[in-house]
């Protein structure tokens, strides 16, 4: 199995260096509903302007509904669905635009989506499982398929399950799935006390 | 010290649900240069769309630039500033809406910059600190004093430090630190095969 931890200047926590986004997945471990459950509130309590909650989410799970996730798995492209069939989860990450307090536009609904995405991910390493974001779906289907309001922005769709070996691959998803993982350097990203001022390291 | 765990349906890691945003910090404690790396480190590990990386954070540190803390300082509303005057470090982050690779239009950028900033809070409570995120700021302030490109979008300054207890807050402060944290029933914003359908707890 390839672990590939984040080569750090300074130890982060395991569940947040250990997070990747692989490829490979089991197709015959499923995932439990305590465990999708877990996966759900770790999102749910990620923070949020004014406490506005802008994320909604929708998760199919083969295991309890396999046609339903057949359909999720439909509006998907087919670049993603060549690996994605083997994982037994499927989520749909939305944004709201407005506040639901006053129907105001909410700049920070994609960011805090972001956030909840992020801590479903991180969750799900903890639990001995990986999820993997994709931008590559159809929004249109989507959004006809499941009459998402206009108001919700998709911003991503999730596939998570038990990480297998690469072998489970086909050969041109095999090499990335062996590949390293890379960021830029640190100080590209991260500034300290002005733009571009990269941060200093000791 | 108020600690207040997220209340869930299933377990969720320690890190996550002990993470909220406290407002009450301890302004005798510093944070070292090992401890940002790390915060900065956990951000620098999130996924991204291409991993293009769209995230870009400045950071303060009181004690080792007390001029520079305090010129971000002067970018918060008051109402922050009531409590963040105790904060020894300070962040911006920022969402990059155009694609490194190529120019084109990041849909993702703030979604992204979101996950990032997310991890950073939540290495900050593996670090035994507390990390706060706040949309209360003068962007147009921000902008010009950091000369911050227009295709940045300023999301979210972030006050990290020690926890302290709600003692060193001003009445008002005192309750909304004591008060419970709340969040609507998981039903309302997680759905499970279509939109508006509740996810199944059991």
């Amino acid at each position: 199995m390839n672990s590939k931890p984040a080569l750090t200047l300074a130890p982060v926590h395991d569940i947040i260096a250990r997070r990747w986004s692989c490829r490979a997945f089991d197709a015959a471990k499923t995932v439990s509903r305590e465990q999708i459950l877990s996966l759900l509130e770790a999102a749910h309590w990620a923070p949020s302007c004014f406490g506005d909650e802008p994320w909604r989410f929708i998760v199919w799970d083969k295991n309890s509904d396999r046609a339903a996730w057949e359909q999720a798995f439909g509006c998907l492209v087919e670049w993603n669905q060549n690996w994605v069939k083997n994982a037994p989860v499927l989520l749909l990450v939305t944004a709201n635009s407005l506040f639901r307090k006053n129907g105001q536009p909410n700049r920070w609904g994609q960011y805090d989506a972001g956030a909840a995405a992020e801590n479903l991910c991180v969750q799900a390493v903890a639990l001995g499982l990986m999820a993997h974001q994709m931008g590559g779906f159809d929004e249109a289907k989507l959004r006809e398929t499941y009459a998402i309001p206009a108001q919700y922005a998709c911003m991503a769709m999730i596939a998570v399950g038990y990480q297998a070996e690469e072998t489970v691959l086909n050969d041109e998803l095999k090499q990335l799935e062996t590949a390293p993982r890379e960021r830029s350097p640190l100080g590209v990203l991260f500034f300290e006390n002005g733009w571009n001022q990269p941060v200093k390291t000791e």
